[in-house]
């Protein structure tokens, strides 16, 4: 079913062969960004044939109006998206006046096509050769990057080389802001474009997006070089309403090549007052030319050494395992660094338009543990903070809806806080997000040991979560309990239904956590918890109301399977395990209508089994194994969530070949184009699920009062695997062969750690079991 | 809340002054239609103010490309709507060369201003004095009606008259095929001009519908007449693009009049092939001109009177009350004449663009009683046959949800047969409208003892529907009982719920009716049986199957309460009566999020209530009564379609005071604009609810075994009612005051009648009880 064809590499993404069918998927899967912008992999000469053109720049949105059949009342009136930014690639090539175009050459024409992600240096290259005629054939290599340490930068190396004849050469760079965005619900004009300069070498255009009045500056200046040496060049450049182009031209004979080396980017008011982008620009040039381009390529190197030094899980043995693992961290790395709190992670990262480039609950459930781990844990403060700021549009949001006193309901879609989804069964009913908000909270005080987040920012936040759930929830008469009626899980193959067991059980927990840190901001806080009574005018008599929710809360359960249901009428549907399912019926959302689907006990994504994933320790094993044997033969994984949650547990009850085929499937996901859809970009969130499988579920990471523990399994088909973690800022590097864990602790304190079971005092040094 | 600006009146309605924010809302109002066509009560002359245009043909649509949010695999490509059609009733006015606008006008210089429809005769009139100036005052009389008698034809008597001063009177009466649709969802165009012709005093516009290719031709000749005499005019025109347009202009002094009579109207592809349309168009004209306006507005009066011998309703001592029940028959009959079987009753009739002028499930469930008692019994037929002639496509969209082997899905809405609503809880969930097909045709034998439709069409429809509930139950392991899972019950304020008794027992009821009709029509019409057997392949092992579930429907109940649940959760909410909601919450589909409404227990309409409604003979008195406890007190009646039923279940209740109240909002919704919408049209299919609130529920007609009975309630606010109806081609009057109700036979053969509870054999006379 699959689409492999990807070169099995270690540290590379290879492509060999020119395909222009695979056009748009490889610009997806060579994308490249640096947490601040990013692009799909687009040429940079004219391409008249299939393309989908992007450029990021992150936090820069639009909202467009909202599409809808039929309106339900709370649908947001916007969707903000991020934007298509002008293009700053571009390099049209004309040889001896005619354009380069690889879609205007017959297939055998073009020879050694080859795209290479070099994901060890973090630098994207493309060659090629063609026969422009029976006289001439040049060779084309273009490589480029987007500064990991210059947010605002990206280099483009372009090089012509005349293998046989002799030929003009010219270059023409240029920036353009007259770029639309496929996804556009009503053909708005998402941009108007203020200024176009040209001097110096140099272009800029001032852009603006509309209603949002964000200010873009892109940016381009551009060096000629002929045989390595430097060409001085004189300027010639023209202008229309959205393009500046400069024009650069050589003469080379048979053996030459003449290289242009292109720097460019943006500043936008992100970052300075919207006058002073153009300025700013100037300056990033300036050090650009500065520097030079083989400092920076250095520079990069570098930059992306350092992030592998820490984030690397090598896998011996199994080099599509490794490939695709490497895959998933380089792109999360491109996706979000955790400089700057006012960003989020986009399903789809910097490589496509789909989902809107906007935050979703992946984010808290799946992502979080990743950036702790591989990074300074501020990063993952920051992820939390983002949460925390957008808090009053959380607000916001719930009031829409008709709660109020400060209940809060995060967004199931956005980029500023302001929901922006509009399905009522999601918008409004999937409402689950909200607890993923507080387990990120719960998460990352286990891991960090960092209390100072709660009394500082979490628990306002936990406040308007517990106050939304005890609205939320509804007695029951019948049953004497507390309901939640008409909710979607995480199986989103189910909607509005009652009593998602997923979704009571955090409910509930969310409320017994809010308890438990006002209690220990109140005796450890107490000036935060003052500021934060007088804030949100809690009273003892609010919390008991909450605890009558949470301590009466039902759950549905059958005691006959001995199973928590997911929902009331789980069991009323006919079940019978995917595996009876005829191949021609799947996947189910190509193949049944909605209903079909919504009245089938398939299960799209864990749901039960995420919350057992979530809350493992209230569980015995016993119970795991349960419900695993109940849920997973009914669900078709058509999330790209999924299989990471059910790889973790498969390997957690020793189940290793099932693990095994589950992180394949997460893991390889885009690279072997499992669901034919990598042309629309790739699931970035899931990618940190995959890091999940191999740090939680085979390398069994968990945090035990304090004490990182690992309990590894190693697949048979590998040799070994290793990963780092990041721990209270003193790393731990777990080794596992089939017959020992090592783990090594880099760091300047001891630290007890468990593994397999046995507490360990480490001094910093090895230690073998 | 209503908005009450219409004078109370027996036989019209009436506005008096002018004010042009009632505009809409009297554009609706004063509708007139033939069931062929029909149009908003727009002025005749240039209107420079807030309007909303519409001119409808019936039966002539477009299939306007669905919008959506996001897509869900099931939706209709298209929504097919009643197109906006070419505008023919236009007469620009110029006095001394100045347009006449009343929007230029200041409001006192409009004296007088008055519209009336009357409907005893069939026409509408607007009149109004202007002071043009300190010398110039008019008086405008323009009358228009759409002929009854003749389906294409429209005249219009526009008459000018010079109260003060002399003037020159120039009328230019035109054409117009630009026209668009306010409610199109990408702008499409949806007409193609093929030709516009003006020849002799006569101008015509040949359209075509895009896509569906009906070609339409718009005509219109004129006459002029001075003081009453008819005057030559040489003829003098221009045309545009999209208009044609004559120029007809006349001097007059003080205390004389001009007028206009102009003859307009279409002839369709639907009647003649697509070339005739413009001879077929002459030859209308020619009877228009030969007949003249004396004659043709005589015969109007005619085929009113005609109308109203039949389906008129007096109520004696309630003004209100009888200007509402004749407003409703009026619409019901200007909407639907019954003579087309590829026609149907829109729910907004020809009084506005909303719901698209498809067809609903109100024509089965609450329109066919009101045709079939006050029609030719041809006319019910005729509906019924409309979705036997689109069980090909009820199989084809049973087909796009996954069904088989002639399994049928009547749609929510449609035009031609095909489903077209997007709204996944609805189109595919709101399936119990597969039922009110198989009650429609239950309840025409009951009515009409005609059961050659079973043998002819009926029967392949039971079948169609049989097997969908047949396959579209699903077993429930745990209840051992078939389940009807993830629906949407009349209710629209509850979605995707499981076990919606109304659509449960529907189901069974369908599946049972399908096998008692086999056997009937298997020992009675056997070659009608052997050619359904050969078509439908239709076996005993299958019936036996559609048996199985039949027997084995699961009911939901509460023993505790005693009532049949609306759904399974149903008791799991907060059960809060209506009268405790602040009126500011109210009407809820405004004030709540679409959740909140569906998590609460409100009721948008009958519901168990309707099944009860449909089936008062399965359940005892003491049942209903229960019922009618339970679930009234729930209901916000936020659906035109609520209020009938209760009405008529409060009547047999004999609770008067309410059955009084609900038939008030449902006879007066519109005229008092209850709603606050009627801009937007007029609720058409719910007048057919009221029409039965009276018949049914004051009247307390039932068919016990072929004999008709009455059980009469006069509400007290009522000095007496009366009504007709046809029962098998006899005429019964029934006449009902506070102490006696008389029964009066109009036909050839005795029939016996039930007078409250007592049997009556009637002779063609007066029968006093």
């Amino acid at each position: 079913m699959s689409r492999e064809y990807i070169k099995p590499n270690a540290w590379s993404i290879i492509e060999e062969g020119w395909n222009p069918d695979l056009v748009k998927s490889s610009e997806s899967l060579f994308s490249i960004g640096n947490g601040a912008m990013g692009q799909r992999a687009n040429f940079e000469e004219s391409y008249s044939g299939e393309t989908f053109q992007g450029s990021y720049l992150a936090g820069v949105y639009y909202p467009d109006k909202t599409r809808v059949g039929w309106w339900k009342n709370g649908y947001p009136e916007y969707f903000a998206k991020v934007l298509n930014a002008p293009n700053y690639i571009g390099i049209d090539i004309f040889i001896d006046g005619e354009t380069l175009d690889l879609a205007a050459f017959d297939r055998k024409d073009i020879r050694n096509y080859r795209r290479e992600l070099n994901m060890k240096e973090g630098w994207y290259e493309r060659t090629f050769e063609i026969d422009l005629s029976e006289e001439k054939t040049i060779k084309v290599i273009a490589r480029r990057f987007l500064c990991m340490n210059l947010d605002e930068l990206a280099t483009i190396n372009y090089s012509v080389k005349a293998i046989k004849g002799q030929m003009r050469i010219s270059f023409q760079p240029y920036i353009d802001a007259g770029i639309t965005n496929e996804d556009s619900n009503w053909d708005d004009k998402f941009w108007d474009i203020e200024e176009l300069q040209s001097t110096d070498h140099q272009g800029f255009i001032r852009s603006r997006t509309n209603k949002t009045n964000f200010y873009v500056c892109t940016f381009m200046q551009s060096e000629l070089y002929k045989n390595g040496e430097h060409v001085q060049y004189a300027d010639h450049f023209d202008k229309n309403d959205t393009v500046v182009r400069h024009k650069v031209a050589t003469q080379i004979s048979e053996g030459e090549t003449a290289t242009l080396i292109k720097y460019a980017g943006y500043t936008s008011s992100l970052n300075y007052e919207h006058f002073e982008i153009l300025d700013a620009a100037k300056r990033v040039l300036h050090t650009a030319v500065e520097k030079g381009y083989p400092q920076l390529l250095q520079d990069q190197k570098e930059a992306w050494a350092q992030i592998w030094s820490m984030a690397d899980i090598a896998i011996k043995g199994d080099l599509k395992a490794q490939q695709g693992i490497r895959f998933n961290i380089f792109q999360l790395n491109q996706t979000y660094s955790g400089k700057d709190a006012r960003l989020n992670i986009g399903p789809k990262g910097f490589t496509g338009e789909k989902y809107g480039g906007s935050t979703y609950w992946d984010t808290e459930a799946y992502c979080i543990p990743f950036y702790m781990a591989t990074k300074d844990q501020k990063v993952a403060r920051n992820l939390l903070k983002y949460r925390y700021e957008q808090l009053d549009k959380a607000i916001e949001n719930a009031e829409k809806l008709g709660f109020s006193n400060g209940a809060a309901l995060y967004p199931m879609v956005t980029m500023n806080g302001e929901e922006c989804h509009n399905e009522w069964e999601i918008t409004f009913e999937e409402i689950h997000r909200n607890g993923a908000m507080i387990f990120a909270i719960h998460n990352y005080l286990k891991y960090t040991g960092d209390y100072s987040y709660v009394p500082e920012m979490g628990l306002e936040v936990m406040i308007g979560v517990a106050r939304f759930w005890h609205q939320r929830a509804t007695f029951s008469q019948r049953a004497k309990k507390y309901m939640i009626l008409g909710v979607t899980g995480p199986n989103e193959y189910e909607n509005n239904v009652n009593n998602n067991w997923y979704t009571n059980y955090l409910a509930k927990w969310c409320i017994e956590q809010a308890v438990n840190h006002l209690d220990k901001v109140k005796s450890g806080h107490k000036k935060d918890y003052e500021r934060i009574v007088g804030l949100t005018k809690i009273s003892n008599g609010e919390v008991a109301s909450w605890l009558e929710v949470a301590q009466n809360m039902y759950e549905p359960y059958d005691e006959e399977l001995g199973v928590y249901l997911q929902q009331d009428g789980f069991l009323d549907k006919e079940i019978i395990p995917v595996s009876d399912l005829k191949p021609s019926q799947r996947p189910i959302n190509q193949k049944w209508s909605w209903d079909r689907i919504l009245r089938s006990c398939y299960i799209k994504q864990a749901d039960v089994l995420q919350g057992f994933y979530f809350f493992e320790d209230h569980f015995s094993r016993e119970q795991l194994e349960k419900h695993f044997d109940f849920y997973e033969p009914l669900t078709v994984h058509e999330s790209s969530l999924s299989p990471c949650v059910h790889s973790i547990q498969a390997a957690h009850l020793g189940r290793m070949d099932q693990a095994y085929q589950f992180y394949l499937r997460t893991s390889r996901l885009d690279l072997d184009d499992y669901n034919h859809e990598v042309e629309e970009g790739c699931h970035i969130t899931s990618m940190a699920g995959t890091w999940m499988s191999i740090v939680e579920g085979f390398g069994g990471l968990k945090i035990i009062n304090d004490i990182p523990s690992f309990t590894t399994r190693l697949p048979e088909q590998w040799d070994s695997f290793s990963f780092k973690i990041n721990f209270r800022d003193q790393i731990l590097k777990v080794h596992v062969t089939a017959d020992k864990t090592t783990v090594t602790l880099e760091g300047e304190s001891t630290q007890d750690v468990i593994i397999n079971g046995k507490q360990i005092h480490l001094e910093p040094e090895t230690v073998k079991i």
